[in-house]
């Protein structure tokens, strides 16, 4: 599971699978970079001030995200 | 254009359609909310500190967003 060669990264591993979505205030997407290969995505939470990492590949992840960009076929225009 | 839901929207407008992959530092996406009902994209650029909103619509946005939940694949774990 570890990995040595995420040295700079935010996230000190994959992170949490899933966060309740009712709590997410906003979602952060870090690219990758010279400094943290992997892109990272961090959520910050309504209730708390902290910052959780959320597995990138984790099927809740790509969910949320994609409804983000992909919201407005819903609104027919 | 005009869209009068928005009202307490961060972005005034749909956003830009792009902006320089190598430039983005971090990428924000903010769900909806009971005071701005459509989700909305902040890129904030490495060698700025202003912020830009990305049209979630756009094709850029959709391949940039998707690549970072996607990426691992590519690794072949």
């Amino acid at each position: 599971q570890a990995r040595v060669s995420k040295s700079r990264c935010f996230c000190a591993d994959k992170g949490v699978k899933m966060v309740p979505p009712k709590l997410i205030e906003k979602v952060v997407i870090i690219p990758p970079s010279p400094s943290c290969k992997t892109p990272e995505i961090v959520v910050t939470l309504k209730n708390s001030t902290e910052q959780k990492c959320l597995n990138p590949e984790s099927k809740f992840t790509k969910k949320y995200i994609m409804k983000a960009v992909a919201k407005r076929s819903l609104e027919k225009k």
